[in-house]
């Protein structure tokens, strides 16, 4: 085997990097970030596969746009599933999951989506791309406008080995030529058409969409995203049952990004916003009181389609195994409509064990 | 001076128990829970007063009842205030907050409710109040039955020196004897009468009432409390502007009341809560973030009165002293309508300092 690449070794020793396996492939993962390269960067073989950057979120568009960006930016539409790298090992595609484990769900339903012959005249290409749709094994919920199974779209490139991103005319091309599906692309803007980009994202919000990325087209350029009230709300509807697991400031973090955007917006109140945040708590938390009172505990419910038997086993080992003790049960595993349906189970031990309690009429000192 | 009471020498050595001044009076005060007694516990000169305990909440009433309880509970009304003690010291009245200081506030205000008389007649008494209104000095709102400057309700007695409180009967014949103000008393209750209890709790709700305490009529009989589903949809609209200052489940561990009140009432949506938490949150938030635009910073307004204009001032040197960092401002000191009107503002630092980094147009990874 030859020497991962740098910072492996110093990496390896500082113990911020972890052999991983996937079949029959061992490679290097950073646990953490690392001499400026993100969690989740691999070592594949010689290869180096950088992680996903985390990318900072502003709160105000007038502001924050001219804050972050001295010339033009990208401006793109931001989906709400889980971020993939899908790239070539050997002949077969893999994709990884932002922690960078090769996800045994993603890798299998791929080919669905991405074309070999992209991989075939682009050995080297790393497709960055979001995997969204009520059908996920990771998150509750997904797009508005998924309304089965997932959808993939790809709103980045980059090359095995190199740190940044390709040019958008190059990543647009590439997907137009193989007909990638990709998020909508809004256009070039600058910080002083920050009405214009609100106008955008006011749209979004009205129909349901999570919010926009912004992009400066160089390959380490700057990016930042800013999400829509609709998105504040959808997140809390769907996650109110892991009111207890949650820090506390992910759902007043939210509802502070909403009282910022009504602001900028100039709606003073907006009845409707309020009665859904309200609701996606109540009807949220009420649900899991109701699956508590008939099963003796909280859980999330997931449903997934792999091509293949073996990717869906393989898929539960690798939840256990990253989950730690959280309860995972699988419920069903059966072929239906060509693919084979997993359905699982995955326990929110802190609720159910503060409802335990609460129904036993323990008094708590708060 | 005497030997402070047990347990205060050991309580000094250990610093659980520290030396404070009021005017000319030295005493000692618990800091913490100390063998048994209650954080705010005093060691006044050689009598021992103790703190008032923490009580614990229940969630569910049938549950709650039937566990914390083996027979029979008086049922009080909760009042949202602030929780003092009233005890003669010399001639004067005195009264304490729950953390054991002389507070000038109360001090100043206690002759409007309390005859001398009883204290005359029973020199050794403690009076455990709530004093809640919309005039006070230390918390945002009060009971929506107070509309203007502050009510005493007594809930409690006690004897200087002794653990535990007065029987029920013993309270309520010297409070009907000395025409005290109380607050409203259900009656007496067993476990088994949970459903009685809920429609008690029901016309609470339905009339913007906090909740109820539970107390078995024993020296140190014990006891319980349980809020309404109106009161946490209260809480969140007046501290909403506190959301980056509290943690973060002063808001989440509300609504699971509310979704556990709405349950345990059968009540499967409730269309006006759900509109009413979202308003309580969103505008909250939206004055918030209005009052940061017109004064670069997000304060809090208070408002109270005096009978003393040097309690005004003391009360305000207490305050600073208390709060350590936070920023207060005087705003009005004045005569009118007989009493002193004191006006001041509370710095909220921290969502503050976090809108000063968003309206800059700062990038934040959560």
């Amino acid at each position: 085997m030859p020497l991962p690449p740098e910072p492996f070794p110093a990496a390896l020793e500082r113990r911020k990097a972890r052999w991983e396996t996937f079949g029959d492939y061992r490679y290097l993962r950073l646990t953490d970030d690392f001499r400026g390269l993100p969690k989740g960067t691999l070592a594949w073989q010689e290869r180096l596969i950088p992680g996903y950057p985390r990318i900072g979120r502003i709160f105000r568009l007038e502001q924050g746009l001219a804050q972050q960006f001295a010339g033009p930016f990208w401006m793109e539409e931001k989906i709400d599933g889980f971020n993939i790298r899908i790239f070539r090992a050997g002949d077969e595609l893999l994709a990884l999951s932002r922690g960078g484990y090769v996800c045994p769900f993603a890798t299998d339903r791929v080919p669905d989506f991405i074309p070999q012959t992209l991989f075939t005249a682009h050995p080297d290409l790393v497709i960055c791309a979001e995997l969204a749709g009520p059908d996920n094994p990771y998150t509750q919920g997904g797009p508005s406008f998924v309304s089965e199974d997932v959808q993939l779209f790809v709103f980045d490139m980059m090359r095995l080995g190199q740190a940044g991103f390709l040019p958008q005319a190059e990543k647009q091309a590439l997907c137009a030529a193989f007909n990638l599906p990709v998020p909508r692309v809004f256009g070039r803007f600058s910080p002083t058409d920050w009405r214009q980009v609100l106008t955008l994202v006011e749209e979004l919000d009205a129909t349901g969409r999570e919010g926009a990325v912004f992009k400066e087209d160089a390959p380490l350029g700057h990016r930042t995203k800013y999400v829509t009230a609709w998105s504040g709300v959808y997140d809390i509807a769907v996650r109110a049952d892991d009111t207890v697991e949650l820090p506390g400031d992910f759902f007043t973090g939210r509802i502070l990004r909403m009282a910022l955007y009504l602001d900028e917006v100039g709606r003073e109140r907006d009845a409707g916003l309020e009665r859904e945040l309200g609701r996606a708590f109540l009807a949220g938390l009420g649900r899991s009181v109701e699956r508590f009172k008939r099963d003796g505990r909280v859980a999330h419910d997931f449903r997934c389609r792999f091509r293949r038997r073996k990717n869906a086993l393989a898929f539960m080992e690798h939840l256990r195994a990253i989950l730690g003790h959280t309860h995972i049960a699988q419920r069903r595993l059966e072929e239906e409509g060509g693919y084979w349906v997993l359905e699982f189970e995955k326990e929110v031990p802190k609720l159910t064990g503060l409802l335990h309690q609460l129904f036993r009429g323990v008094s708590i000192l708060d």
